[in-house]
């Protein structure tokens, strides 16, 4: 019975995701949603993508927390559209909560809504946004052996971001290690190690970002 | 619907671990769940702890996990008895899995039984597994604002663990602020601060988590 209830609140799921997703094709705006642990760093990778790419395109976001508007009161200084959705103990985001505040934003005067999804690197994988996309992020503070036994994300994403490079050198993780279980499980993905604190790596993804937000919608 | 659904899902949920519960207390055995995000610490907590207390105590140990037995691997070394739970895919662990793999001990041979959930700061806290009390592990790495962002846990802990301190001086993380943050959500639960690789503070950790071994179940 739970496997039928659960393969209908998927499906409802997923058509209000595709209701989404032709929205934003028709306003050509390229809806991003971001997944990850808790503080793996999603906050502080869109603080440094609004501040490199602020200028030249136009950002919205999308806050996803249990409560609290805390990621939201850090992203206000770029003066970019932001919603907050608290989901009051949900552990994701689903399409309907997305298109209930997608009213909240002039789509016209957007080029590129980021979805900060709850922290939890596994429910949200499994709902559809209606994005264009999933971009995994994970910090090496969790350890090299994530990919492999959190693998729907890693699975699903068209990017993953390795975060807080920085701390490697005071813990036991191993870059090639990490680099091997990702590949095991999807070894295609563009892989970018990064330190959203400190810079390292940061062109990079801002150079792929970029490109996808002006390919065609 | 779905909120009755989840209801009907809980309320079975609760039964099982009442039945759980009873079965455990007949035994004596104390049952702790370990909770945290991924990569927080909780393998390594038990490394430490079997080291510390497995001569003192009889120790067993459930391994939550959504795939892959990588955790139990690392503690076989131990000697203790062992079962992986593998949810494929599942976010949590609930009272049935525990049900069913309970008969894989032996009961009369165990003082205290670990279970690590699967790595996730929200959903797992709203499951009972029959447990005695939940533990919370936390890493210095995920941020000094955890407590308030994801308060169930921390609100439902028995004690916190802040594990990881030793990175505190290459992150942004304030002490006070995790502590005055957990105090606004639980006032009077016990906080461990420690460094798992490095040994800071597991010896309070390790004569906390004796004495409730030793209390009557």
């Amino acid at each position: 019975m739970e496997i039928k209830i659960m393969k209908n609140i998927l499906d409802r799921n997923q058509n209000k995701a595709s209701e989404v997703r032709s929205l934003l094709a028709s306003k050509k705006v390229l809806m991003v949603n971001l997944i990850s642990s808790p503080g793996a760093g999603k906050t502080t990778l869109l603080e440094r993508t609004c501040e490199a790419i602020g200028s030249e395109f136009r950002i919205g976001i999308i806050e996803g927390d249990i409560t609290t508007d805390r990621d939201a009161q850090r992203l206000k200084k770029y003066n970019v559209p932001i919603v907050v959705i608290n989901t009051e103990g949900g552990c994701h985001l689903d399409s309907h909560s997305i298109s209930k505040v997608l009213g909240s934003f002039d789509l016209d005067s957007l080029d590129v809504l980021f979805v900060e999804n709850v922290g939890n690197l596994i429910c949200p994988s499994q709902f559809d946004l209606g994005e264009k996309f999933k971009i995994a992020l994970v910090s090496t503070a969790e350890g090299d052996d994530k990919p492999g036994k959190y693998p729907m994300l890693f699975r699903e994403a068209k990017a993953v971001l390795l975060n807080k490079i920085d701390l490697i050198p005071h813990t036991n993780f191993k870059p090639d290690n990490f680099r091997s279980d990702l590949k095991m499980i999807n070894a295609q993905v563009p892989l970018f190690e990064i330190s959203c604190t400190r810079g390292d790596g940061l062109d990079k993804w801002i150079d792929w970002i970029s490109g996808e937000i002006n390919k065609p919608i």
